[in-house]
């Protein structure tokens, strides 16, 4: 697939929105969807949907639109939604077991198949099912279980060297949420959510509002 | 200020980047970084560090580089981390109960103050101290805390509904997990976490991997 060479990071990042929006108009019986429509629900530009889409090989059709089942069909082929990939969470405290116990997590594209922890409070107990194994033995927990993605949720401390043994263990692919930067050798896949960067990113903007006066909406207007 | 007209949102999303960098490098000891230094910590490329430094005021000095800490306490001061936030989550299922024991929201610039739910199970329990309250009191419980913030961590189907029952009680920054796109009016600021789309991401990458047949990692080479 050639496309993978020119396709930007951009337009992959807006893939999992598109498919959102795609999955709630199906919910809603919705046919077929002009990039307008596309554009109001994901609140990305209508030519760059187009775009997008183009470049993922989807045209829709003049006057029409595109259609949901098929566009959603070939995203999820593009995403590789249409298997199910297995997943390694690395640090099974509250946020870990909230993650294990997530619907997105239990769901046929992903499945928690390992859990490991440095705590010995936790390994050896069964957390939704899964026995969790010790940090140190993540080269024989990815081999045992045959774990392609991770889930990095330890204290920021100890995410490096966690990721370090994932990738040494073949892991290509990791979603950190300790709140750290990874370096990683070429080839391997790092996305990071951290929501105490995002509240951070909010707080920027109220402090904003607050300096420059901005028109306050009324707390007693609704 | 008017740097707040000019500036760019991918300028205001690396500044937490930045400050995540600046608390590591003064945990170790380090009194001055270069744009270079700071380029390798963030993954950001050394021009575009001293351009986003710039914008917010910041210039660093020639041949040595920027003072730790005198960088990090500008930046803190533009986000809004000098005073301390008051944050209302709202859905107190397995996510948003980990994330109100987060290390993330015990701290000084972040404290959640109020808690709400639909649950009877847990409408009057308390959380981390704080009692939970109905969700569809979110008026009067924005009003008796002064919550400024809102982290949304309800299931997708109930997000839009109380993302409008908090604008109507006067927050305007919301943080949104729930996995779905909300729709807010102009001058409301949303960030979204949504794990389940980075796994995504990171699954179309890997399905490339598959059909290009890049070299994989030996399993065994560590």
């Amino acid at each position: 697939m050639s496309e993978s060479s020119t396709i930007s990071e951009a337009s992959i990042g807006r893939l999992p929105l598109y498919l959102r929006v795609l999955a709630e108009m199906l919910g809603q019986g919705i046919a077929t969807a002009s990039s307008e429509t596309l554009a109001a629900a994901t609140g990305v530009q209508s030519s760059l949907v187009r775009r997008d889409l183009a470049q993922f090989g989807s045209y829709g059709t003049r006057g029409v639109g595109y259609s949901v089942t098929s566009l959603q069909d070939e995203l999820q082929r593009i995403v590789g939604a249409t298997r199910t990939w297995r997943v390694v969470l690395v640090g099974a405290g509250n946020l870990g077991q909230a993650l294990v116990r997530h619907s997105g997590l239990s769901a046929e594209t992903f499945t928690v198949v390992a859990i490991a922890d440095i705590s010995p409070d936790l390994v050896g107990t069964q957390i939704n099912g899964i026995t969790v194994t010790h940090q140190h033995d993540l080269a024989a927990t990815v081999a045992a279980t045959g774990a392609e993605l991770a889930i990095i949720a330890t204290p920021a401390i100890a995410a490096q060297e966690v990721a370090d043994a994932l990738i040494d263990a073949g892991v290509m692919s990791v979603l950190n949420m300790a709140p750290t930067t990874l370096h990683v050798p070429p080839g391997v896949n790092v996305r990071s959510v951290d929501f105490t960067q995002e509240l951070q990113i909010l707080s920027y903007h109220e402090a904003r509002r607050d300096f420059l006066g901005a028109p306050q909406r009324n707390r007693n207007d609704s």
